[in-house]
């Protein structure tokens, strides 16, 4: 007989694929931010992966355009979707007169990116997104809210030590204008590198762009306000700046502030840093970042902000918006580079295995149905072998309870109910273990 | 100014995108499928949807390979998964040493093909998978087992008068071993259409495949044995076929049905049917269809069967399996069309309204919060406007309670808790309110 032909099973490079046990976290820390989401009252949505290129690149020019999968099939230019945002402009535009604004949506899932693969960077990667969409108008309030529900999202995922970092992107562009400076973007992105190449370097490059040096020092000054987000605001009220986008800037600023009290997030998770000033012609007001403190290097693990208009490639309605998103692929290989996720020895749903003997295979069905039927998850070994392979079987999976059905145990009802872990155990009835095992 | 240029916002046909409440339907019956599979102790599973198409087509031809959605990217040759199954056979061969037998999985997510659409099907699509699968070995009883989940899960989703059809390959297959029928394949297609044509349609069809007639009425009155589980196996014991094959099917086929009883799944819901003969090549033993009663033309909603081997062209190792799957997407357009789904309300998964006045801002926010983290959802009106319009915000979404906070209310710390449904109004505390939405 012929050998076999077989091909090697591979993924491409910068894809991720999990063995259970690591599902089993990254499932949960999703979970989390699912439920976390849905406590906010932020709807579910889910749009296709696959959209036409015209719709999807309306906009879309540059890296972007390269990094998309583009393909035809048929007469259709076909591509996949590389974030959660154009789908949403493309979907509120194209649903308007079904929806009630303002319409506050979550969004997790899969986007693609065919970028270079490189540590950290997956081409196809889980984003979960919430944004809250108004029609002509959306009140400053829900910039605090969102500031609120990353907040809790955090919380929710076990992190205490992380700081909400946030910006108003109108005082920045309102002290620039004041100052008549004309290449804001430039500005700003040396001002980015700030805290990687230090003031002296900063300072060299604005040189290199034409800034008198009086103007320079005035940026850094003004970038270099510290302190409580009360102090901030005084300091910046100093500054008597002559701009009326900057004091709507700073007005804003401090109402979102106030709001962020009543919402119970406490004062040491959120910080102002006049520093921030992400994707530079996006957005137009309350801009967020956010740093776990033990881990900094991760960069931001969750940013976003106010814009002014979300879907002006898809109508000619204004809507203005607020949201922020998680790029849980990276955070989840982050934390697991970072070690912060420690060893999960779970690789199952299951809470209990239940082993049957030779005779009693029908009473260990009736049992692990009773227990099913509880909502409690339960295995059955089905193969026959010694005990001791069982068990095993139930320690690879980190299973955490054994129950071992044998006929003595049926007779009289009362079954020993191994902890796994411990190596304990105790001798209960059903019932006792269905209560056992839902505590 | 020039006018605005907009592109107009529109999905590709055969492409599933829902409004706020159906997808909140959609989402329920997902996370019942997957919360069923998760009791049962199946692991859950994602893999890419972008793969190498070398390894994705590795075994695919034909009406398969022509609906790949299939691209270029650089030198990389890459395709859509169109199935959970391959990638599974995929998953298990690569990582085969860091997996417990037997390995018990499941597998929610989309699937691509780049099929003509019709009313219908879908070309992105959910599928929600389980399969069980073994290293060399798995015992039979994991077939009675899938049976129960499938009833579990359409339990769960609501139905009760649904039947799962059950047969076995090998019963069919010994049976034309015996009667020395070598184009099986061509047999089993025309006998699959017996509901469909009739019987003069099939025994004409069986003529012109060169049957003689005393084989084709001994086909018919085969397929043809009807009556209880019990009945049945008895029937098909007295046609005394001497074909082992055809033994072990019987054989197999009464141990599933004994072990069935003791997974408690009612007899109502489930019967042998010798006609059905699903997916020709692929399946070797138990075989599953599920017909929601009441809906025949929908046709089966839950299909699969037992495998001998999952991989065989990523490995030598021979890995038998049994599992099932739910095309989700499909399920629920269909009954939707047939109006079973009924009329869904509820937009958002907000469970109240919170609307503040003017004055009381601050403390909604902060009773919104306790409720939130209470973990009911909980949306906070943060428009201002007339109380009427606020109301009619809370009906359109479909949110069941709503609450206002005025100044009395925070005063008094007693607060009116609108039944949107029914009007009534109740007065509560704070931790009333909570307890009332809890239950």
């Amino acid at each position: 007989m012929a050998k076999q032909q077989v091909v090697t099973p591979s993924i491409l490079p910068g894809f991720m694929e999990l063995l259970p046990a690591d599902q089993m976290v990254f499932n949960q820390m999703l979970e989390t931010i699912k439920k976390t989401y849905e406590t906010y009252g932020f709807i579910p949505l889910d749009t296709p992966m696959i959209e036409k290129s015209e719709v999807l690149l309306a906009k879309s020019g540059g890296e972007t355009a390269k990094q998309v999968y583009r393909f035809n099939k048929g007469d259709n230019d076909l591509s996949l979707r590389f974030d959660l945002t154009v789908p949403l402009a493309r979907y509120v535009s194209q649903h308007f007169g079904d929806l009630t604004f303002p319409f506050k949506r979550y969004h997790i899932g899969k986007v693609f990116r065919g970028e270079k693969p490189q540590k950290g960077r997956f081409r196809e990667f889980y984003q979960c997104d919430i944004d809250i969409i108004g029609f002509e108008t959306l009140s400053v309030i829900n910039d605090a809210e969102i500031l609120s529900v990353i907040y809790s999202t955090f919380k929710a995922l076990g992190f205490s030590d992380f700081t909400i970092r946030l910006n108003n992107r109108k005082i920045l562009n309102g002290f620039f204008e004041s100052l008549n400076i004309s290449n804001k973007t430039e500005v700003l992105r040396i001002i980015d590198k700030l805290e990687k190449i230090g003031r002296e370097a900063v300072m060299a490059e604005l040189k290199d762009l034409g800034l008198s040096e009086s103007d320079s020092v005035s940026i850094l000054e003004f970038v270099g306000i510290k302190g409580s987000c009360g102090e901030i605001i005084e300091n910046l009220r100093k500054l008597q700046v002559n701009n009326e986008m900057f004091t709507e800037g700073i007005d804003e600023l401090e109402q979102v502030i106030n709001y962020i009290n009543a919402f119970k997030v406490p004062a040491e998770n959120y910080t102002i840093d006049l520093t921030i000033a992400r994707g530079l012609d996006y957005y137009t007001g309350t801009i967020y970042e956010t740093i776990l403190n033990q881990y900094p290097s991760i960069g931001s693990v969750c940013s976003g902000g106010r814009y002014d208009n979300l879907a002006q490639n898809y109508t000619t309605k204004k809507l203005p918006g607020v949201g922020i998103s998680i790029g849980l692929s990276r955070l989840f290989y982050q934390l697991r580079e970072a070690g912060v996720l420690g060893e999960n020895k779970k690789a199952t749903p299951s809470q209990i295995l239940v082993i049957p003997m030779k005779e009693t295979m029908s009473q260990a069905l009736e049992l692990a149905t009773m227990i099913r039927n509880a909502g409690i998850s339960a295995e059955i070994y089905f193969n026959e072998g010694k005990i001791g392979k069982k068990f095993a079987y139930a320690d690879k999976l980190g299973i955490p309870y054994a129950v071992v059905v044998g006929e003595d145990e049926v007779n009289s009802g009362l079954y020993k109910l191994k902890n796994m872990y411990t190596g304990e155990q105790v001798e209960l009835n059903i019932e006792q273990i269905i209560e056992q095992l839902k505590a």
